[in-house]
């Protein structure tokens, strides 16, 4: 008897953006760029390379446009920022990045905390952005904020989260994530919100996005897949957090995620032994520990690689 | 659609025993009876308190005749003490633990560096333990530990799995452990085993010890929950580890798992709030930082308490 599983999922690595945005050094757009290079070499083919925002709300992400522009591309793989409105939309542009992603709250006390607006206020503004974007060819992707629970209201109702999409759906959107910003979703509530949102919105394209704040990042994954999503954040290092979460560690790290997933037999395209040098590297030049597991106690795996038969869904 | 969980589980704090052994520091005896106290006042119905072992091999173990003495006893709550031969048995009679349990590896590279033995030669030997134990009124428990990956020998044969457990249940014993020692299981292999050790040995009662070592603790757990396993044990404040796998975090923090398992509905019968306190105090105890996200970040629903609907199985 076995536990149905993808036989491969798609990693996106969120480090260059949603890791750093949090850190109190500023890194170098030269060691941005070997970040970023890194992770494609080692076969990352979705990358958040940086966001277009005010640089005065986010000022580790001021040079994203430098960033961008100076990158080496590899054909095939997906280079992507965050953006807020249509100026960073004219930005990405200007940079030839050809996808941005447009995140709004389910909560309204973290949007208006965050950006002084309503969820719906929010949309109503990514319109031009949306129109923008398709008239000069770039993708648009949207994410859903405190998809799973907000530090000022608790848990979010699930019919928020489909309003939402609902909104950003009927834009155009074609690719959502489900963001647990403070880390606050567990694997049961992940099994029931993804499975509804897939039926719901069939057409969708969904991501999942976990912090490990409580440590259920991975067991959210797990949950997570069984309901079939098969598109997944991380980022490398475990860097990352919320500065509305007091405490709260980061991003699940890339290197935890990916040893489970191929631990289980679950392919990924990604090198591990690339990526954990590169976790290591990032560790050093941010100067702190991170929430990686496997950076203090390495793979499990070397002696006796065991490769699991995949169930396929 | 839901995930299909227990109800409830049964949880089993051995903080006081495979926490505190790998401490660098011994705890005076009354903390260590302060901290079994503690965990029973919060709910805790199984608590491993120590072991009765050879004071040179684990000093932090010494007084456990002495704990065991003096701990108040509260009925319905299981006192139980690890083991290793006749002399163990004879002192927790004389302690009046009427519980113990024998910890035999599944991997023969991992039992003779511990023992010097082979598993089947450590089995061997604990036939004059169950005999004596079962004359004088005392429950033998046994625990196969590196059942899913051993740090000499990579993964570890389910066939060796239940080769063991075949002799051990053939000695008489009716409670079985399966002991990620190392932190090398996932959720894939949990699942699989979990299940066919269950079918396999349907009258066992099982348990899930797992070491958070590479972060799939929990995910784990999830795992083992869709088994159908309901027995698991934590360690207050991820205290813990293993002496063959450096760099290696302990024990799943206690407060990680229930937290998870009350945010996902299912019972435990422990007060998260209770364990926490002392999970604090402990960490001040052993004065280092430990590997426990709620420590950290706290519990994530003090805002609106959510408990979701659940699915008997």
């Amino acid at each position: 008897m076995s536990i149905l599983l993808p036989e491969k999922i798609l990693f996106c690595e969120v480090g260059p953006r949603d890791g750093l945005q949090n850190e109190a050094a500023i890194l170098p757009v030269e060691r941005k760029i070997r970040l970023i290079e890194g992770a494609v070499d080692a076969g990352v083919k979705i990358i958040e390379i940086g966001s277009f925002v005010h640089p005065k709300a986010v000022p580790q992400m001021a040079d994203t446009d430098e960033v961008a522009r100076k990158i080496r591309r590899v054909k095939g793989v997906e280079y992507r920022a965050l953006v807020a409105n249509l100026k960073g939309v004219e930005r990405a542009l200007a940079s030839r990045v050809t996808k941005v992603k447009l995140t709004v709250s389910a909560s309204e006390s973290h949007a208006k905390a965050n950006l002084n607006r309503t969820p719906f206020e929010l949309i109503e503004g990514f319109k031009r952005c949306v129109e923008f974007a398709g008239a000069n060819g770039i993708e648009v992707s949207g994410a859903i904020s405190t998809a799973f629970g907000c530090p000022f209201e608790g848990k979010v109702p699930p019919e928020n989260v489909e309003e939402i999409a609902l909104r950003l759906s009927g834009l155009g959107i074609r690719e959502l994530s489900l963001s647990d910003t403070t880390g606050m979703a567990n694997p049961r509530q992940v099994f029931e919100l993804s499975t509804h949102m897939k039926q719901r919105f069939p057409l969708i394209r969904w991501f999942l996005h976990f912090h490990n704040t409580r440590g259920m990042a991975l067991a959210n994954m797990l949950a997570g897949l069984q309901a079939g999503v098969i598109r997944y954040d991380a980022s490398l290092a475990g860097l990352g957090g919320c500065p509305f979460a007091p405490g709260a560690s980061g991003n699940v790290a890339s290197e935890d995620m990916l040893h489970m997933l191929h631990e289980m037999g679950i392919e990924t395209g990604v090198d591990l032994d690339l990526m954990l040098a590169l976790a290591r590297e990032l560790r050093k030049w941010v100067g702190h520990e991170t929430d990686s597991s496997l950076l203090k106690a390495g793979p499990c795996c070397r002696i006796t690689p065991h490769v699991p038969a995949v169930q396929v869904i």
